[in-house]
């Protein structure tokens, strides 16, 4: 076998075998594939697509490159183990704050997270934000810690998936990163070889997701579900919305404020339009997660129960669990306005600057473009573009205003919090930019502000 | 600038600018962006193609990757210094033909041929199989020769064209070798960098042609003239037929027989049926080659030049001195057939074993698929799959039947030279699907026959 004639193959349009696609994969894999064959290759099926069983064959072969983890020791009867990822968006901290409520609720989680890259954050780097929080942890020290409190955040394990490591990182500088087959196989391999029994995808939409519209979401999210399908673990995708910015937060130690403020939510703020965007998300994602887990079928009860959750601070209590299990440091303090003594995680969150920005016209916020506001976060110094650069995990953003909302000349929309004043700079045209205000009629205004987070679930 | 850009740019199917093509090939050449991005942007024009633009730039900016050769002390009042290109075939030795004639009547050529690689040939190694013949001289000594003798049958000169060396390197292992807009930048970057006024090219088509069909080989010519006209470089293509082997010979040695004997063709023989499709392509192309030098506007007149240069032996007394000036062996000898004493040249011609193919069943020869006939010249040793693998120039085929011929079983179709038994043995399966002999109409055969192998002539 040449991979040669399979780069032909694909180029030309016909189907690849199983043993080609093992072939190409394996043999790139362990370096006898040159990048530039490689390259080739990847670029053809960017442009000629995969079909379904190509897509299957690919994804397989990238979960086999090297271990599949055991989870079996954590396996209870009548129960399964649920995975939750998410494609990424800005302001996403929904997996911060589900697992601590869906483990409050018996529902138990080992899950593994990655750093940000670029203008998408990610759920590891807001971790780190909690001083001493240890996302390195080993596979043993994780599934006993699940045993003993039941969850677990941990970073991905650098040993699964080998081959679809080397062939994103080549995809990453051959411009063959966007091609839904292969986002979708990606993905699913670092899924499928993470050992658990079956896997929710939250899949974003939007200016601040790889998925720019609803079309591509679904097409991406039905392409995953089905490769699930083929490996017989079974696969739920909740589409939701990444058009602005998720909740008021964007950054990493502001985004674990803003957990700590929704699992300290009261009823009333619960029950109203508060932050109603990261609400749904929420709610639908713990909802579904129960479900699959084997912990509720009736998704509204689910909804009761996490409710429940939040406003007995089972939920937060079983965070602070998670910070204090994987070495976070947390300190005991009076909260104003919960009313009690409640144990805080401590944050790299000094900064030395804070400016508001404010409105310069009467009107309403009829848009914030979150890829904008992602790259205005990296400018801050709070992401970074490449992986290995290190990050200000203190700056970021403090929303006053979301979109829909009416505003006056004046009005703080924003506080940027940062700690380099050219840096400050360079993030301000991205931030005004992605600022859009006008003076539309109060009923459109309203249409925006209602418009659906979980747009659709795809299974 | 960023090589990511242009290739995400390129696979989006938006025009590259000539700063961007620059940037691409100037700094794949110099080595400053790696294969595996080239790759990718060569997969990317593959599957989306260039546009007329595009091409023009690629072409440029290849042409201008090292130095483009001064022929300039070559120039005569009136008289254009011609260049001939075939796209390659299968039997071609057109050019060998050719260029003994024009000298002879007149038109300067200071052509550069390379070697065969895969199933066709090419004129460097025919020109190998006489002994001594220095296909590797500098240009001044080529500039001198032609000065003195009016014509040069070089190697590629190793530093023109360097960029496109390069990438048809990386095209040869990716599988982006088939793009017509690849081929036609590929091809002219070499000829506009070889110096020349005018450029004559012979776009081959067929089953041992890099142009399957009729409408891809006039696309390529098509290309080439118009990057020829944008270059201010007049730029004319013949198509001829390339689905049967060219003439009576495949091989080396073998190959320079046929050229000495059509080069000693007397009246009768230019006249006749035989040798019919080579006769056709070598009339025309020396004619246009003359028309474009300055020598003669008439094509028809030019074609009565032509036959005289042949049956006074003026072309054939060329050749020989074009050999000798190169330091190759000739020898003086009674030739039967002519009837006087003649230089010949020293062959490496020995071959230990001759075998006849005999023609199965009665018919008419249906087809003689000249690509099948090239590979099975690769596998005794005629031909290369690697650049650097040495020939054996000796082996080879003569035909005794061509397409349209009438067969009885028993009949020679051809006869196999060759020096090692088990390689017979590999080419004898490409032999005998090669040729294809069937009981059709004599009507039908005759149509075969007389199709004509000039197809058509595009500027």
């Amino acid at each position: 076998m040449r991979m040669y004639d399979i780069i032909e193959k694909k180029r030309d349009k016909r189907e690849l075998t199983k043993e080609e696609i093992e072939f190409a994969v394996n043999g790139y894999s362990n370096g006898e594939i040159p990048d530039y064959q490689m390259s080739a290759l990847l670029m053809a099926i960017y442009l000629n697509g995969l079909t379904n069983l190509e897509l299957v064959y690919l994804t397989f072969a990238m979960r086999d490159s090297a271990n599949i983890l055991d989870l079996s020791s954590l396996k209870k009867e009548g129960k399964y183990i649920v995975d939750k990822h998410s494609t990424g968006g800005v302001g996403d901290k929904v997996t911060l704050i589900v697992l601590p409520i869906v483990a409050s609720l018996g529902v138990d989680v080992c899950k593994m997270s990655g750093k940000g890259l670029g203008f998408t954050g990610g759920t590891a780097d807001k971790l780190e934000s909690i001083i001493g929080y240890d996302i390195n942890i080993d596979l043993n020290r994780a599934i006993n810690q699940v045993k003993d409190i039941g969850v677990c955040l941990m970073s991905q394990s650098s040993d699964i998936a080998i081959a679809d490591k080397k062939i994103y990182a080549l995809r990453d500088t051959t411009a063959t990163v966007e091609s839904i087959d292969l986002i979708a196989s990606s993905i699913m391999s670092k899924k499928l070889a993470s050992g658990v029994d079956k896997i929710l995808l939250d899949v974003t939409v939007g200016s601040g997701a790889f998925m720019k519209n609803v079309d591509d979401a679904k097409k991406l999210a039905k392409t995953m579900v089905n490769i699930g399908k083929l490996a017989k673990v079974e696969t739920k995708a909740v589409i939701t919305s990444m058009s602005e910015p998720l909740g008021h937060s964007v950054g990493n130690a502001v985004e674990i404020k803003e957990v700590i403020s929704f699992l300290l939510s009261d009823e009333e703020t619960l029950l109203s339009d508060y932050n109603k965007d990261l609400k749904d998300v929420v709610f639908e994602i713990a909802a579904q997660m129960m479900k699959m887990a084997g912990s509720g079928d009736d998704i509204e009860e689910n909804k009761n129960k996490i409710f429940e959750s939040i406003v007995s601070k089972k939920a937060y209590h079983k965070f602070i669990e998670l910070i204090q299990a994987q070495d976070g440091k947390t300190y005991e303090v009076y909260m104003d306005w919960v009313g009690e003594n409640l144990e805080m995680p401590v944050l790299k969150d000094k900064v030395k600057y804070m400016k508001e920005i404010h409105a310069q016209d009467d009107g309403f916020v009829v848009s914030i473009n979150s890829k904008k506001i992602g790259e205005a976060l990296v400018c801050l110094g709070g992401g970074r573009l490449r992986k290995d650069e290190d990050i200000d995990y203190a700056v970021g953003f403090e929303f006053s205003k979301k979109v829909g909302d009416k505003v006056k000349k004046g009005d703080t929309i924003l506080t940027v919090l940062y700690n380099d004043k050219d840096k400050f700079e360079d993030a301000f045209s991205y931030i005004e930019e992605a600022i859009y205000i006008d003076n539309i009629e109060e009923g459109l205004a309203n249409g925006l502000k209602q418009k659906p987070h979980v747009i659709d679930i795809i299974y």
